[in-house]
């Protein structure tokens, strides 16, 4: 899909090994709106502090990424660093500092090999003429094992546009936020109100019900650009076009959501966690980041072992309000238990063949009220445990 | 050690799979004062509904607990089942009731087979005369992998006094409360109001500080139990004999603790969380606890990988109030980093020295004040996930 006037490239830094791409960068032709969500961790990774500056009026014109490095718990050499990098970018582009959004991710706590970045960047700009969305795709993964991409089109006042977003994940992913790194573009022009509203919704609604492995990170950012070339008449606040807008943005976010949770760490499973029934949304979200975040919970689907009480403990230590004689479970639409005890039958059968497959749906009903939510998460398994007990080496 | 008054049986009752003792007996000879503190989960197994009846008077003689099958999630049945084998053990001892405890660990949603337990019961009771408190301890151990004991003896007026505990603990590991089960017994002559304050500190500063997995069970169970048969003057509030009291069983209670996490579920490593400088001994709690739960965190312990990143980023999200410039890390002597950044010099080489120990001390300074915690845990191995994905099986 054609995004008018962002162009990208990707180079090969060695910032922790050579071999790979792992410096990218992307670029919109004219100024562009810039909305972004960052960590709410207290340990910020330098680019974070380093974009929520540049971001505060509102506007972006090129995004600097990196992978490798996270540039985290590294002082005040992480911060010049930091502002090294982006000043030469936007020397190389020329567009003020403030123009340019840095992002890194990778190991904490080592300094950034800035010689190695600053060597890179006449090559990255360079890169800009012939680079594709992909190859920032790419950059970007750690221990991702695809990358992650989506796109929609749509329509204002006849005129089409566009938007695509990619991200990677894999680990430490838990609201809020639960996206490592995401990066959204699009040509439409919009109201800055609008871009706002729908950006922020639809991260609520995509990266903040998503987890793995209940670690929030010291990098998360999800970032989007929006630069008006399309041409379209501006989308206002009100209008049919704005809810359009709205619901493209948040396909796009939750499918990169849900790319991120199937490719968690190791995960074998994908799981959609529904619970009905709560008093109230806020309880239900509680209930169901307990099912999802549960180590238990997770390692009874790495197991495919249809243990459905462990559902029932973490939902009982939710902090959700739980009556446990009203609790009811389904495993996609198998009723495993109701009026909190096993349903009987041949629910044991049936129940470990929906678990069997590689996607399936739990569903936890509390029987208080009409409060619901939704979170996807993955299994727990041996594949996660190597992947972090080596990740360094 | 001769605990005075006391009698122990375990039997087998097959209630999951024949070949071992999972049905188990603590007899007082005399009426006990008994305090208890049961799991916080809002979905409580049916001996925990039935214990909390009837230990609202404080006094107990009996305590009945299996394995194999943890009677929760069972609905009315379930509390049939735990009534009746209370009734019947009760019958046999010839005492009321409500005199009974009665706990349960193992599998949660399958009803208890109570006529095998009822078939069981005579030969419990017919047992009494020749058990042994390891008895006990090894018939209530579940995925454990040693039976859990420690003892203390004390004086008071000149006569001595002693006390034992038991425990069985392996996975949801986590305050509060903390343990599966654990039960304590005393022959000791003390006020209720000794023993309830004395208990209670214990707890918290035992079972309430360590972490596996982060899950509460639905049937976590602390009982103590004190007879007065040893015929020590009864001890006081407010005198040494009740500091002392209050400081062997802090140390019953606290080697309990630990050896349930050195058997936490595939655990390879025991880790001492030392949080300090905090504003709050309650932020310290919450960042040790942060880090002792974190999977990241937990697996590169398991790598012996010194990534000293993954502890600052998970006290970063643990809601305590954190400067990242002021932070310093400790494993073991080795400092890791101070001020935020890593010390530099040798730190990595000898930090991995340290982690390369069956034993380590993790100390987190956030240099804002004067608050602190400690906290143990083990590591994420992948025999946790092997255990926990086939638990059933």
């Amino acid at each position: 899909m054609d995004i008018k006037g962002f162009q990208f490239s990707a180079v090969e830094a060695a910032i922790k090994k050579p071999g790979r791409k792992d410096l990218a960068l992307i670029f919109s032709e004219a100024p562009a709106l810039a909305c972004a969500v960052f960590t709410t961790n207290a340990v910020k990774a330098a680019p974070v502090l380093l974009s929520k500056e540049h971001i505060v009026k509102g506007t972006a014109r090129a995004l600097v990424v990196n992978s490798g490095n996270a540039n985290a718990c590294t002082g005040e050499q992480g911060m010049i660093a930091a502002r090294e990098t982006s000043h030469l970018v936007a020397e190389g582009l020329g567009i003020p500092a403030e123009a340019v959004q840095i992002s890194s991710t990778g190991v904490i706590g080592v300094q950034m090999p800035i010689e190695r970045v600053r060597a890179a960047i006449p090559a990255l700009i360079e890169g800009l003429a012939c680079g594709t969305l992909d190859d920032v795709a790419e950059a970007i993964m750690t221990t991702d094992t695809f990358p992650k991409m989506e796109a929609r089109g749509g329509q204002a006042g006849g005129v089409s546009y566009s938007m695509a977003g990619i991200a990677k994940g894999a680990g430490m992913i838990m609201p809020n936020m639960a996206t490592m790194l995401s990066f959204i573009i699009s040509d439409a022009a919009v109201e800055p109100a609008v871009l706002d509203k729908a950006f922020r919704r639809a991260v609520d609604g995509s990266f903040n019900i998503i987890t793995v492995d209940g670690d929030t990170s010291t990098n998360d950012t999800c970032l989007i650009m929006a630069n008006g070339l399309a041409g379209n008449p501006v989308i206002q606040a009100g209008t049919p076009e704005a809810e359009t807008f709205e619901a493209l943005l948040h396909e796009v976010l939750l499918s990169l959501a849900k790319q991120i949770v199937k490719d968690g760490e190791g995960a074998t499973k994908f799981v959609e966690v529904r619970v009905s029934g709560a008093l109230s949304d806020a309880d239900a979200k509680r209930a169901a980041l307990a099912v999802a975040n549960s180590s238990l919970v997770k390692t009874a689907f790495f197991g495919q072992d249809a243990n459905w009480g462990r559902i029932f403990a973490a939902v009982g230590y939710s902090g959700a309000e739980v009556d446990p004689s009203r609790l009811a479970l389904r495993f996609d639409d198998v009723l495993m238990a109701q009026n909190g005890v096993f349903a009987g039958g041949d629910a044991e059968v049936r129940g470990s063949e929906v678990l069997r497959k590689r996607e399936f749906t739990v569903t936890v009903d509390l029987g208080l009220g009409k409060g619901s939510a939704t979170v996807y998460t993955s299994d727990l398994s041996h594949e996660y445990v190597s992947i972090n007990a080596d990740y360094r080496t």
